[in-house]
């Protein structure tokens, strides 16, 4: 965090023409980017997107009500420009980039076997860790990945403890027999691989996936190129945990721009001690959320650079300095 | 409301390539913005923004902090583009246009006689009733004015009854005595009119402002032109409310676009029977609240006008067609 920066917005806010704090939570967002991007005026110009995909083992145990085909539709789909994290960029000006992680090579089953190698997860962790940031205001990671909703609540468990019921929704639109089906897996992984789940990397190579190691890569990559994260929701939110489970202050770049209507997300964030820009009942992953909420942080910069001081406009300031 | 408009926005919904209902509000919104548009697509192309200023007589009754003079400086520094208004019009693709009411002749204290004639509420209402709307796809109107959540806090007693506590908040920032005050002058307004508040366009004439009455004439001139209002906080809501105390779908084509600080505006919305879009602790006026949605709500349009369909795209739909 660059205190220098905080401190600058700090001084300037309460001399703009409007009441103190009448702008909310557009305030704390221009400090708060300012301290993570490490400079005064905070930008956000450039944003880019980056939607990973990846494949599930545990896909072919009846977790969702898409074949796992559906992974590779939707990734020619974002390259042909049709799905909604296309329009979604175009509408909110971002910039997008779609990287298909070993598609035709799913992950094991995890309720029998971890997800990944030791040379997988890395793999995966490096398609994040490498991002060109260079010139990047802020940072999206998305997913797409058939059957991930139940790594990252298999994720979540392993992390921050309760049980599948608390962690386990319906995904893409399971019925209560597929949600029974979903919870049996999550609660068999869990059991599986016991106490090897307490090392969060550990457990992001056991019960996690493909995309999730490269969205925590991505997160961690950010941190590093003082880009700020806004974080989508449930499988994305439960990926980046994994630097908060090893660092309380891991995630402290990263934002929770809404929190979704898979139930698990709400526990997740409030495990994460975030609180969600938007809540908008969404639960489409591909970076959605976030990007919804470009046009809210946008305002939030707006406001803070372009406004006039009191001293500026000739306003009489409630308790003149 | 345009029933075909909605038909047929209901029914490409289903056939975009993401799983149903999971873009959660946006594709409520997109469905909304066709009903009301009466067309379909809809479309967010040009968004009005207008910001109605006017003067209070309960001013003069230390209801506020700041010094009546600020009305006419802010509109000032809304002309010179220094202000949020100005900045987030810009940010979020507005445009502004701002409209002095007679600010040198100040509406009457009200807790003692009406704040305004029968010609001075009429001639305030026109301001808004007359609002060119040719070409725009969307109104947001805003307001300024030293002393508003007064009115508008008496205004919703007058229409939703309750007491005082219930609908006086701190505006822009009182102590407890500045509260004790402002609720005092509410209950002796309220007192004061007694069962001529029944009316609520007498209401509006009686505790409202001109700022006020010329919101309900813009909102009013929207429904007539088929363009959909998107409504800011709590002085706008409860300048629109008269029109659905008067007929219990008067607002329907008016969205909240967020919930304020101002206490009185969540029990405003309950009333109303609105699900504000965000919360994000704002309270400032200016129409602020309604541009910093702008981005959300043109998501929901790119959404549903460019998403390809499971057909175009080629993916497996859960349940094909």
């Amino acid at each position: 965090p660059d205190t220098d920066a905080r401190a600058r917005t700090e001084a300037r806010e309460p001399t703009l023409t409007k009441p103190a704090g009448s702008l909310g939570r557009l305030e704390e967002l221009a400090c708060w980017l300012a301290t993570w991007q490490g400079r005064h005026p905070p930008a956000l110009d450039r944003i880019r997107c980056v939607v990973f995909a990846g494949n599930h083992g545990v896909a072919t145990r009846g977790v969702s009500v898409y074949p796992p085909e559906v992974t590779h539709q939707m990734v020619a789909n974002f390259q042909a420009g049709g799905a909604a994290v296309n329009q979604l960029c175009r509408a909110n000006g971002a910039d997008l980039a779609v990287i298909p992680l070993d598609l035709d090579r799913p992950t094991a089953p995890f309720d029998e076997a971890p997800a990944m190698t030791e040379a997988e997860v890395l793999e995966a962790l490096n398609a994040g860790l490498t991002l060109d940031l260079s010139g990047v205001d802020a940072l999206i990671v998305g997913e797409m990945g058939i059957g991930n909703t139940t790594a990252a609540a298999a994720l979540s468990q392993a992390l921050f403890g309760g049980t599948a019921v608390d962690w386990v929704g319906r995904g893409t639109g399971l019925d209560d027999n597929g949600l029974a089906r979903k919870r049996a897996v999550v609660s068999a992984a869990i059991a599986r691989h016991g106490d090897a789940l307490r090392d969060p990397l550990e457990a992001l190579r056991r019960v996690g996936g493909r995309e999730l190691a490269a969205m925590a890569g991505g997160a961690l990559a950010a941190r590093h190129a003082r880009v700020p994260v806004f974080m989508d929701g449930f499988i994305c939110s439960a990926a980046l945990a994994v630097w908060q489970a090893m660092d309380s202050h891991g995630l402290d770049h990263c934002l929770a721009a809404h929190v979704s209507m898979e139930p698990g997300h709400q526990r997740l964030l409030a495990a994460l001690g975030k609180r969600p820009l938007m809540t908008l009942d969404m639960r489409l992953g591909e970076g959605s959320g976030a990007l919804t909420c470009l046009g809210l942080l946008r305002s939030a910069v707006a406001c803070h650079v372009g406004m006039a001081t009191f001293a500026e406009a000739g306003v009489t300031d409630k308790d003149p300095a």
